[in-house]
């Protein structure tokens, strides 16, 4: 929220559209074998053998996905990647290549630019995958960013949203809610940098949840353990939208209902104490929240011992014949039906 | 560029993010056998079995790319469509799927979007590409069209930028400067129906070149031509942004020269008259217009009695040492060396 009024200024137009690009991308040296030809063609040439490609796209709108007052371009340039990567682990794939394109206005400088593709190049290095291509043009207004993540796996790896079955386990990676709550402190700070621009505020409270919004990480690693312990999901999704809407979506393709245990949703310290400080109910948070990029999969019962105790991994609840519903068993041990909410729903109330 | 007030106008609020792409993407059914998984799921799964994989992304944005005034949605999706498609065929490759992502505001009702898709829907059927993917959100203003489109080829039957050798023939598919000609065209009337919006232009001696620029076809029949030929391009490229600049880049990209006459670059009679009725130099236009696209490749002078006199391929040049540069040589026989210009290259003189 701090401007350095020396930094230095190079307009786009200076540039042109190819300047633009090639000095942009210039220092992307793919490293992937599958990797045939990356930036510099009309398409890129992937080839990834026997193996299948996994493709998808997301995009990133200033104003409506990002504010950049509290957003610097180079976590946001990280974090549109995270978005992407976390559709290609959901499939229990590996991400390899990323196509990166962008509209801009002129009111951004090159600097700018720089910084953004700086968080991209280091989410490239983090996750090992190549940048093999994209666009650069102007916006009218704005800053939007459209990433399409490319992956592959062996076909009998690939886990869908539709296979969970009666009596499977549901389990969630990591915690939910942080990047809620993250983004909660993000607009109070914001609030009070209006008013008064020299305070310097103590975040450190709160850097935890902080990261989860500005910096968060996709479950790479989730693929790769499932493997370890010889565990195949019956169905994954990643949970970008909110805990409660992503366990809709894998009831509905997979035909099955399912009771979700309040008391067995993870939730870090620092999610539980902000919620108490702003007075919002913490399941609330993480049923709807959203943007915490942990994945969602159901397991077989037989399974259960092989992630027993891991430290990455709750079992939150189990799926049931779908003319039971959809549930949310309270800590109080009632049943509450569990509604599609996505990530602004608590802001509308 | 008559507005039709007793339209149908529901509101996209009403479906919410879900609903929006569900509605929009209900009729797609994927028909290609390379799509394992198409919509509904975290991503799209191909198998392209040995091939390798082709894949491109390009953005559309209004007042940039488009003018909404004269561009009916469906041309737009369709166009949005062609773009892509043209850089897979430019690597000589099958274009088999497409994502289309986009970011609209709320000025737009539903219907205006199921237009897009209908667009959308009518290139994929006419190119044989299905729709696997994609996302939707608002935009602070205006509408932005992100496709990436994937394709398929044999590792042996892809044509690069870079393998033009000195000696080669320069061809250029179908004809050049009609995009350019018909977008002075609608920008013309659109300055007329502003000042008389009852004016009802005839437009039929300009049928050609509209459709050029509203309703452009990617040239999907080229690389079959090429297979049944028996020709391989030594490097090829989609001429999107004006011959000049795409010739430039096949020469710098081979470390190669060349000579471009300028009595053997294909004009459409409707461009040269156009041309005439604007005062603007024809072969200008051809040079700088650019949303042709069309293929400009090089072959060897070994295949030239294969594609001699075939109606959709003109050789206007051909390939030099690097030393001698890059030259237009004119009807009086007269070298002038090429510059780099992009499409927006007539409007800023």
């Amino acid at each position: 929220m701090i401007e350095d009024k020396d930094q230095q200024r190079t307009s786009l137009s200076e540039l042109g559209e190819f300047g633009l690009i090639e000095h942009l991308t210039k220092d992307f040296e793919p490293h992937r074998t599958s990797t045939i030809k990356g930036i510099g063609d009309d398409a890129a040439i992937l080839d990834f053998k026997d193996k299948n490609t996994v493709v998808t796209n997301d995009l990133l709108v200033e104003g409506v996905h990002f504010d950049l007052a509290y957003m610097p371009l180079k976590h946001l340039g990280y974090k549109a990647v995270m978005v992407n990567l976390s559709d290609v682990y959901a499939m229990n794939a590996t991400a390899t290549q990323i196509t990166v394109s962008i509209a801009v206005s002129n009111r951004f400088p090159l600097e700018a630019l720089e910084e953004l593709y700086a968080g991209i190049a280091l989410a490239c290095n983090m996750y090992d995958v190549d940048l093999i291509g994209g666009d650069t043009t102007s916006s009218g207004k704005g800053l939007l960013i459209s990433v399409t993540a490319i992956g592959e796996a062996n076909s009998e790896d690939i886990v869908y949203r539709n296979g969970a079955k009666a009596n499977d386990l549901l389990v969630v990676t990591g915690d939910v809610g942080g990047a809620y709550m993250g983004l909660q402190i993000l607009e109070r700070e914001k609030e009070v940098f209006k008013v008064n621009p020299n305070n310097q505020p103590d975040l450190s409270m709160y850097s935890y949840i902080i990261e989860r919004q500005l910096k968060p990480e996709a479950r790479k690693d989730i693929p790769a353990l499932l493997r370890e312990l010889g565990v195949k999901p019956t169905a994954m999704i990643d949970i970008s939208d909110g805990l409660s809407s992503e366990i809709l979506h894998l009831c509905k393709q997979s035909e099955v209902g399912c009771n979700l245990y309040e008391d067995k949703i993870p939730l870090d310290p620092q999610v539980i104490s902000t919620c108490e400080e702003f007075d919002i109910n913490s399941t609330m948070v993480a049923l709807s929240g959203g943007e915490d990029y942990e994945l969602l999969f159901t397991i077989s019962q037989e399974d259960y011992p092989k992630i027993k105790g891991n430290p990455h991994l709750s079992v939150i609840g189990h799926m049931t014949p779908e003319s039971e519903g959809m549930h949310l068993v309270s800590r109080a041990n009632t049943k509450i039906p569990l509604k599609a909410r996505g990530w602004n729903a608590l802001r509308e109330e």
